[in-house]
């Protein structure tokens, strides 16, 4: 599974939207690299996500994830690396709502809906909503994942180092790196 | 020199009024734990600065730096620690305008104005214009110092992990850790 180079640009379009209107500027450059993480899954709506990246040192990470209406960053882990506890990170949300999911007791009743087809590959209910001005903090080595609400989400995300291609994803048809395929004249 | 304990409540309104114009939304708990710096001069409307710290980890560290008009955060550096590096900072603005100044060759204008009866303690002129979207990161053991422009700046601070209480001050007067004194009925 792949992504277009104009669908890629659509997302990113629309990311800029979506942060500007919650007083969130960008530049060009970094407007122009916002990741657009579709997981090798070819439903970038359902299960996706949109990254920018601000600074990514050996001793400190911080991003800023867009979630459209209900879309998932499905399950995954960060592992030790090189010796390393894994990536920890505090996700502070900062418009919208987003509800966090990690290993604990679980829910009973969630809010988030799981994706269609997909369901096996969440296993972890502990619920977490978070609102604006609201942030958790994920220890190290630990699964979770997130669904944003009915208008979508803006979580800073301020974290130790990110590897992001060392990070264990449940569902094994998942690739986090994505490959970006150049339209063709048709 | 000290701060009184209703000058810190009024400047921690004036704060959260600040990042509220600029939709940055905090917890009752973190509105009450604004920190004024005042930096034991006495003059903090000058130089002086308002912290919301999100998160501080031995890994890494979130804050929200608040500047309001033509306020300054006095020069300083972050030394090693423990064998570890100092503190690494990236300072990225989200509202109005900040100038920066680090070691470099000396920026021949500066527009920062320098704080009167302080002038003798601000060595590096370096200057970076930082308006929002615009970031910079400061290597540790480095000194610098920062001034807002005419209506003040919000700074998104992300950083290794703080150790404010080891900070160097060019300053010899400065003492990082505000003394509160509580007001008394007179």
């Amino acid at each position: 599974m792949m992504i277009k180079r104009s669908e890629v640009e659509k997302y990113q379009k629309k990311t800029v939207e979506f942060l500007s209107q919650a007083g969130i500027v960008l530049t060009e450059e970094e407007s122009r690299n916002i990741e657009i993480a579709e997981f090798g899954l070819g439903e970038v709506e359902t299960q996706g996500l949109q990254l920018v990246t601000y600074i990514n040192t050996d001793r400190y990470c911080a991003k800023e994830l867009v979630l459209f209406a209900r879309q998932t960053c499905p399950e995954h882990l960060h592992p030790p690396v090189n010796g390393e506890p894994g990536k920890m990170e505090t996700f502070r949300c900062r418009w919208g709502k987003v509800w966090l999911y990690v290993e604990g007791e679980a829910t009973e009743k969630i809010q988030a809906v799981l994706p269609r087809g997909s369901e096996e590959y969440y296993t972890v209910f502990h619920e977490i909503e978070l609102n604006p001005g609201k942030q958790y903090t994920i220890p190290p080595n630990t699964r979770h994942w997130f669904q944003a609400g009915d208008e979508g989400a803006i979580v800073s995300e301020f974290s130790s180092t990110s590897r992001d291609e060392y990070d264990i994803f449940t569902d094994p048809r998942i690739e986090r790196i994505p490959k970006i395929i150049e339209d063709t004249n048709s």
